[in-house]
């Protein structure tokens, strides 16, 4: 049975027609397997999958009548607008009829849903947002939380490092991912309370490759693959990391290294340590950027990477 | 009187030669103008102070003996090595013989060293760490905390937030400075619960012009010159921005705004809120990065920073 992945036609400041063209972009690529299950206001998308000729057997449309704006309270928009394309998203998702759920719409209301309607897997105390990070050597990294917790206990963290050493593992293709804790020195002992706090659980964590304290400065290079803080740091680190490609376009630098934080190239942010892949887009989410986000759910079902997350955070649990 | 500025000959991974070196560069600007008491062992630094011709009437030499280590534990180094010139620096600083210290050596001695020789501020809660962050727009910010708190209190980040604005209008010729809190969106009721808490101090705050939150795609743009958070987020920060210089040089990408992120252009980091000038140097500085602390604490002399914001902080406590 084909993968089935449900897409918000109507999240984003450009949809739906960048998330068509996105679409059209996905059938394109040799490696597209998923059955499309496409959520939105039938009106405004049928034109546009005539107009980009998508083919009638890689989708099935659903249709929708509501619609959650960007600055809708989450909770109360989900509750008002059970037709909204997000609403719908995750009752497909919870309801077993799509295997992944994708929107740039209302990062608010995408969390509460997927809080909600998806349960956290087993064992997991805290579901966990990460996101990667290039790196000067040509390979990619990966950073969590970045804003799914803004205020965390050591053993999130603790649980973030294996969640995210699993991701490392199976979705960027690391080998045994050295797993780093970021803080503001390299010494044990060092850092704010939580840092402090966590280093131990890390140390002793069995689970992962645990090398030490990373700093600010540590970001881009090859000292670790995963880089665990709480969502507060991370959020800001993240967006300051993705600043580095507008800062190129401002200054008219051009170099690949400085193209890899364009985050249209990652596609958006997966939510981690629940039990169905859900993807967060950036508001301003371009084609490409919902192109991205297909196949990173793809990736995320056919690695079944939540059940591997699932099986480690059980084997750490009773360790 | 002529200002007196005390040097660490022995502190740093360069030292003494390229303290002595940068003591060269600052006695060729024309803007030079304080005596300089250089503190360290004669046998060393006399045949450098000849090799690099330092005129004797800009500066005396006052001998020690014993040096603090990179990695000594700060307060039993102090406490056990009471010749070493960070040590005798800050008698001479308490003593009022000097009237600023600078020191590229161990960082936590540096630190200790301020907060038990040099009182804070009457008002001050907590004296803390700032430095500039380059503005694409060619202007520069400054952060604050940036390590020296890595855990704070709502009263802490408020505080930082008049400091931070007097240091930005006196050293960084920013009249009426913008200042935002740094955090994970934009608006009012984001973040964590520091930031939440701290958001409504910083409102009705009338030392300040406060413009709200920033985020981390901010840093960097002219939404903000003042850029309060607490001392974890903002060393992670700073290791962030100062490793932009080294990915430049790493990737050949050649370009005078990621010059900017080089530190030794700013010299070190001063300590705010204490009575007197200390200014904290990176282990690897070389000479233009003592040449910088040098004119840094000769300007924080002459525009009374440290006076005004003692003024600043009794207004606000008043108020």
């Amino acid at each position: 049975m084909s993968i089935r992945i449900g897409i918000d036609l109507m999240g984003g400041d450009h949809a739906p027609r960048e998330v068509v063209h996105g679409i059209r972009r996905y059938v394109d690529q040799s490696s597209t397997s998923a059955q499309l299950t496409l959520i939105g206001d039938p009106a405004e998308a049928l034109p546009l999958l005539q107009e980009f000729a998508i083919p009638d057997t890689n989708y099935k449309l659903h249709p929708t009548t509501e619609v959650i704006g960007m600055h809708e309270h989450p909770t109360r928009a989900l509750k008002e607008k059970p037709n909204s394309s997000i609403a719908q998203g995750f009752r497909l998702l919870a309801s077993g009829e799509i295997d992944a759920f994708l929107s740039a719409g209302n990062t608010g209301a995408m969390l509460v849903g997927t809080l909600f309607s998806i349960q956290a897997l087993e064992g997991v105390i805290r579901p966990t947002m990460g996101t990667v990070m290039p790196k000067l050597n040509g390979r990619t990294g990966l950073i969590l939380d970045v804003g799914l917790n803004a205020d965390c206990k050591p053993e999130h963290l603790n649980q973030f490092a294996v969640m995210g050493a699993v991701y490392a593992k199976h979705m960027l293709g690391i080998e045994n991912p050295k797993v780093g804790l970021l803080n503001v020195g390299e010494e044990e002992g060092k850092g704010n309370l939580l840092a402090q706090a966590t280093y131990p659980l890390l140390r002793d964590n069995q689970s992962i490759q645990f090398i030490g304290n990373i700093e600010g400065r540590d970001l881009m290079s090859e000292k670790a693959d995963v880089m665990v803080c709480e969502g507060f740091t991370g959020n800001i680190v993240l967006k300051m990391a993705e600043s580095l490609y507008d800062m190129a376009k401002h200054t008219g630098i051009k170099h690949p290294f400085l193209d890899r934080f364009h985050f249209e190239n990652y596609g958006g942010t997966p939510v981690l340590g629940v039990r169905k892949p859900v993807i967060v887009g950036h508001g301003i989410s371009g084609s490409l950027a919902f192109c991205n986000m297909i196949n990173l759910a793809q990736q995320m079902i056919e690695t079944d990477i939540l059940g591997k997350m699932a099986q480690e955070i059980a084997r750490h649990s009773a360790s």
